[in-house]
């Protein structure tokens, strides 16, 4: 572990770096040879090269030869799920609950939450991830990793209504107590985990308190096309409607998934679109063999925003935001027949503002443009898997490696230097993850936090 | 580039080294702090470590905290398109061949071939490929740049019946001149493009030469369904009737894609399943919005070898096998709805085992046991996206990343040491390179090498 960078002087110069610029709409362009100038972790200008050679006592980083992004978004993880990376392999979305992850999370103490999240943190900073949207067990642990490590996130308190009263108001209380700290780097969402494991009391009072406090919740909803029938045969209504009726749409909901999303209710989204967003993790439906996917055309047709995530990696086995944007690209173009749909700009566009906007961070990150805070991957698409280099948007979405990522800095703070992590000591946490790993995947004892019958 | 290293006595240890064995049915498994002695090319033993340390006059590669796999096998590429990477993105499939591959294929000269295989080779090396199925033009140049890089492959002189009889007769001789050349290394298939564009005397005259000469063929064929349908709509049969009436599969066919075999098809291929073989390539089918994909179940039901292959890097973007197995392991599971099916250790099989079937090596390399030939990957799994490591066959499907191997042998030799390549010298290839872009995408001349009308 080295140090983590932040002038004393609060201002950092990146500077000869080509840039990717994303805009609201249309193809995302890259500027050549630019400065980007940072002050007090906001970007106060991108122009180029030597035009802002002045920019007395900043910290320097040489961008030359490399691409600036704006650092990726990763907008449905459960961070600490790294623990199970590779611990849950080749069964069905049921025995994948039922019989691995449910079971195994009853092991899990604060501190195996805390080293998880720690290394999930260095992970997400070695592959250019500087937001991520979390939900888990003992988020205050969370809240604390990523404090230290320098990243940006917005965390949900995952609750099951089995967990009972006093869960529901510690989620409360978490957000009372972290929503906007580290310099606003911390966010906090309301967590109720999904319509099937929480009734709808509870998901009416996590919804007033979201909006007392002003919050959004996160929650997985329509998981897959069998949760959305499971729902109308015993309830005579979609998870989405039960998200409506509850007032969870009202508060703004981050929704995990949303394969089971149907045409009619695409309404319901579109009328909170401002504040609803779905996160899609093609993987993860890829790997349980899940059909029908996200339905992102519709999804964005109707103006709903939609944004990439990794899921945990339980199932995703990894927290690369490159890998799942590009699993959107192919799987979403296979899931409507057309190869010219969701192009390489739009998919970029995905992961950045795309999930700054899931995020209620849509004027915060997602661009590098003035006013925005400082969220900056630097990438290296010279080696010969990225050459020659025709098009670096293509090579972005198609041929780079989360490796290829060379500097990350947050908030205008370098948070890894030349692969270089400097806000995590990974040595130390992997060594005490290992003596864990026994204890946490012992699960003769017969228990699971919870059962999957949505 | 550094020097590729042989030891003069021919003798190479690789000690203390994980082995991932493939076994030809059933689970792979990790056998333990493991001796690989090499000599002249062949495994002689893999045994726990320490035992034969007295391996003397051996180059010996340092392999504790390395996991050893099989070098991967690419069972279907285009090596010379890396220079099209990233030239030809977000178009259907017709697109793709006549408004832009075709058109840039025809401005090609040998020395642009020559140049795009030894980058293609050196992504390959980087990656843990060590043996290729290539099919391209002017042959004799990536059979050099094969032989030069110290890499195995099998390499395909692609023929259109446009081409004329000369083209033909060249394709036979290239083979008569080429195969079993570069001690083994080097072998050749003879290379009919498809169905559509190689008409039936051709593809009868091709499969006379194959049995002559003792070789298979390489042929794309039944692509996508469409390729299918119009098939059985213009000439009443399917493409792999075609391949069964011409006698290509009576010579042996590595059949490439097959996304349109049907059921009537497998009887077929199964009565040629010694000699016969499916490339899947499933980044390409995607990225084409092409659906269903290679039937793999089916095939594998009915006793035919299938492999996984990139295809070219116009439409896959890179030359990662790791990358195409796991969307294959992925893919597959949801084209079947079943998330058990296609496991980590069958994925891993057809990736090695499987490739080195399909081009008929499969008791050559594949596996790393007594007797094959020393094709052998290091793979680093201690980052943290592979950690904690559970299942390293897990992490080798899911979590890998290509820059994670990192030394390659190729029968005995090192290609690649500590992730420096040292038999391509990628700097003076990729500048090369980059001097020939503009020529090479300038397509305002309106010539093709072909027009697309399955």
């Amino acid at each position: 572990m080295g140090k983590a960078l932040r002038s004393p002087s609060g201002r950092l110069l990146v500077s000869g770096c080509d840039v990717l610029r994303v805009p609201l709409t249309g193809d995302c362009e890259i500027l050549r040879e630019q400065d980007i100038t940072v002050a007090d972790g906001v970007i106060e200008s991108v122009a180029p090269s030597g035009v802002t050679s002045s920019f007395d006592g900043a910290e320097v980083i040489d961008g030359r030869g490399l691409l600036a992004t704006p650092g990726l978004v990763n907008a449905h993880t459960h961070s600490p799920m790294v623990l199970m990376r590779g611990a849950a392999e080749d069964v069905s979305v049921e025995a994948w609950f039922n019989q691995r992850v449910w079971p195994i999370e009853s092991n899990l103490t604060a501190d195996d939450v805390a080293l998880g999240a720690r290394l999930a943190c260095a992970e997400m900073i070695g592959s250019g991830v500087t937001t991520f949207a979390d939900h888990y067990f003992f988020p205050e642990r969370i809240a604390e990793a990523v404090t230290e490590s320098g990243l940006r996130a917005d965390i949900a308190p995952t609750y099951f209504s089995s967990r009972g009263q006093e869960a529901l108001e510690s989620s409360v209380a978490f957000a009372e107590g972290w929503h906007g700290r580290a310099d606003g780097r911390v966010t906090v969402s309301l967590g109720p985990h999904a319509p099937y494991t929480v009734d709808d009391e509870d998901l009416r009072t996590l919804a007033d308190h979201a909006r007392r406090l002003g919050l959004r919740m996160h929650i997985h909803a329509a998981e897959n096309v069998e949760q959305t029938e499971s729902s109308l045969r015993r309830r005579g209504v979609t998870p989405v409607q039960v998200l409506h009726e509850t007032g969870v749409l009202d508060a703004g909901a981050l929704i995990a998934h949303g394969c089971g999303i149907g045409e009619g209710d695409l309404p319901l989204l579109a009328a909170h679109a401002e504040r609803t967003a779905v996160a899609c993790c093609p993987k993860v439906y890829l790997k349980h063999a899940l059909s029908p996917l996200t339905p992102v055309r519709a999804l964005l047709g109707a103006g709903v925003t939609v944004a990439v995530g990794t899921d945990g990696a339980a199932g995703h086995n990894t927290l690369d935001v490159w890998e799942a944007l590009r699993l959107v690209a192919l799987t979403q173009k296979q899931a409507v027949g057309d190869a010219t749909w969701m192009n390489v700009s739009d998919t970029l566009r995905l992961a950045t503002r795309g999930g700054a906007r899931a995020l209620g961070l849509g004027d915060v990150v997602g661009a590098l443009e003035p006013g925005m805070r400082a969220d900056i991957a630097l990438v290296d698409l010279s080696g010969p898997h990225c050459r020659p280099l025709h098009d670096e948007r293509a090579a972005l979405v198609y041929s780079v490696r989360a490796s290829d990522v060379r500097t990350v800095i947050v908030d205008g703070r370098v948070l890894m230097r030349d692969r270089n992590v400097l806000t995590v000591d990974v040595p130390a946490v992997l060594a005490e993850i290992d003596e864990r790993v026994g204890r946490l995947l012992d699960i003769s004892h017969g228990k699971a936090v919870q059962h999957y019958d949505p």
